[in-house]
């Protein structure tokens, strides 16, 4: 078992189960959906990442000693809450999108089932994930469409915190990108990671010739020397000078890249590295990455801008109950759809299916939601929902390649206006039927 | 001990020890140095925060057989590097900015020395905490300075990474936040904690009345009643008749919050409810709070600007080779100032100092940053670095209301403009001597 996710949460979700169990609304079979009422300005799509991150939060949900002394201690909950939370394990279901999968506005992105108390105390800790991984995969995805058959490499760990960091590298791995320069990502999730020397390296030595000699001895021919700590040109003929055509790459951190990677190309080419490859790793977003589309660069390399998911750090998913047991109701008896009635935040009420409509072609029409746990049997479109809980037990673990293939394919159904950089609409609209 | 904190670096640090230890420049004696060249847009002043993670990431800095193992499977570093790994711990010496000072562009924020290999390990996670922990807390102490004095909770972490989150409460306390909603922030860093129901508390009975009636009963006259699931107006009025006039507080999260602050207030008094303070929650920023200044409300509570930085979710620190022993260089013998040469990158080279001059009335004027270990004995001006690793042995380990004692105090040296919420300049220049 790994370390507990029970204090991931916010401390309104146990004065909640205290208060519930007092009136025992606790008890009530509860459905609880996770949706976004708007993707982020501008967006054309959303991409639902983290569910496999939900899945180990939710089975490493347990309240032990320490989480309940300091409850205790700190009088967070009373002894009758205490008691309940110290046996404490999910026993409901939940269903969702496959992890990778785009979404729009109203989509049911998650619905968890369960007892009131069992399903609210998980808000916090899912919407956290969710809401992070999907605006970083969101991204993600704008920059592997801006890069077409370029290779993608996330390198943003200095600039989130150090745990989001290894959360992002699984974000951008799902929506395309190919490696990570983060040690973590690699030991968790098996990620491919890279990365051979910064400016310091060569700093640190007497000589740039110096620190080019002795990384091609350590690493190999076939490494990447990062060229503009001093002067571009003399450093790639230095490099060439030391590791021979069977240079692997160089990289360029700074500068107009666009007039920089032709002219190293040129100055390759000159030296006979024709197969040295460029790489380029300055403050790159989609938008410089798809400007650099007709210059002679092998591959990025994105920092900053992933992990803060270019403009839009986070998501605005919620997590909002939407039926539950009425009063006095028999075991199968439907559960009363419930919403709040709030001018600017409506929200629709009651269990909901979703399928996406696709034309003739296979291209997408409509994203579609219906009230129900599962459409009409004929219902035409693709079902988007997957089982991922059921009754207590994960159902839904899958391999970070499956998200993978799911985003790619996810995508490449959309209309192809879907990955136009501008700002627009959600690319197909969302039809409540 | 912790968990280890060993694999979450970039490749490339791990690659740059192998090729240090392979020409011996790992054991050359240097000098890295946190800074930002600039600050966020139109910001006006930096806040460092982080510092004491910081220095729990340098004791749970250890490789252990877990992480030895993953190098070695995947290849990251030869035998000889992993042998150095798995005898990793800084023995060397860092100085920094105390925690919760304020910074500007230029500041060493953090100087670190010891050798090459011992110092470059911890560049990731040293900016992946500083970055992140010190953008949140810019942006907390525009939120705080705009409040004055009332009380501001966070409750941001349904909207960024897990463990960002309890980062995130921390950085706020820091700013001046009282409270936070993150149950593991109570747990690891003592923060107050609070919270008392959402709407989904509301809906799952069947009756508003309900939901206040057990809320009241389980969490005593004192709860905060959440009032805008249905109808406000009825729902106030449902409160105070519920809990009596010694209703703690209702709570607000939609709408126009100036007008419904005011419609509250006047109805809360006419029904004898002088003392049941309102809070408001609904997508606040620094702006949002200013505009309710004159407005009855008396507490904050902030999520999503909060925790994503309020536009700014990364500072741009980075962690630069500034000064190494030279060829041949004799113990004692003085460093060799390194610096990148680039048009758009520039930085300087050597160890440095950093003091805040003030004018005769304590209202600072300029930051000062000159070369070497310790400002002029006479210097003039109030000094900034405090010890926080000497020779291996932490010794800046402090209270977190020492940092918030001294970020309060910081800010309060700064020319009142500082605080103001529009754009501008760094409200004090950089000085280099």
């Amino acid at each position: 078992m790994n370390a507990s996710t029970a204090l991931l949460t916010d401390h309104y979700e146990l004065t909640m189960v205290q208060a519930a169990l007092r009136s025992g609304a606790a008890h009530r079979r509860s459905v609880f959906e996770v949706f976004a009422r708007r993707l982020p300005d501008g967006r054309r799509y959303g991409v639902v990442a983290g569910t496999g991150r939900v899945l180990d939060a939710v089975e490493d949900f347990r309240f032990g000693p320490a989480e309940l002394d300091f409850l205790a201690d700190n009088r967070v909950v009373d002894e009758p809450t205490l008691q309940w939370l110290a046996d404490y394990r999910f026993t409901g279901s939940i269903t969702g999108y496959g992890e990778g999968e785009t979404y729009f506005p109203g989509s049911p992105i998650l619905t968890v089932e369960g007892t009131f108390a069992e399903a609210v105390v998980l808000e916090t800790v899912l919407l956290s994930i969710l809401n992070h991984d999907s605006a970083i995969a969101a991204a993600a995805s704008r920059m592997t469409a801006a890069a077409g058959t370029r290779p993608l490499a996330e390198m943003g760990s200095r600039r989130t915190h150090e745990e989001a960091a290894v959360a992002s590298a699984r974000a951008a791995f799902i929506a395309g990108f190919s490696r990570t320069s983060n040690l973590a990502a690699g030991h968790r999730y098996a990620i491919p990671t890279m990365g051979t020397s910064a400016h310091s390296f060569t700093l640190v030595h007497d000589t740039e010739k110096d620190a080019f000699t002795v990384q091609v001895d350590a690493l190999g021919r076939g490494t990447t020397l990062l060229v503009d700590t001093y002067d571009l040109t003399e450093a790639v003929r230095t490099a060439v000078e030391v590791a021979g055509p069977e240079l692997g790459a160089v990289r360029i951190d700074s500068g107009d890249l666009l007039l920089l990677a032709h002219r190293v190309r040129r100055q390759l080419d000159e030296l006979g590295a024709e197969k040295t490859r460029i790489t380029v790793t300055s403050d790159l977003d989609e938008y410089a990455i798809a400007a650099l589309a007709a210059s002679p660069v092998d591959g990025y390399g994105v920092g900053t801008s992933l992990v803060t998911g270019s403009g839009h750090p986070t998501c605005s998913m919620v997590y909002k109950l939407v039926a539950r047991e009425g009063r006095g109701a028999a075991p199968g008896d439907p559960l009363v759809p419930v919403a709040k009635r709030s001018k600017n935040k409506p929200s629709r009420g009651g269990r909901k299916w979703a399928a996406r409509r696709l034309d003739a072609e296979g291209v997408a029409e409509a994203e579609v939601v219906g009230l129900g746990a599962e459409p009409p049997a004929d219902f035409p479109g693709r079902r988007l929902t997957v089982p991922l809980v059921t009754d207590g037990e994960i159902v839904g673990r899958e391999p970070l390649t499956a998200a993978q293939q799911r985003h790619a394919a996810s995508r490449a159904e959309l209309p192809m206006s879907a990955t136009q950089l501008s700002s627009g609409e959600p690319v197909i609209p969302t039809e409540t039927v």
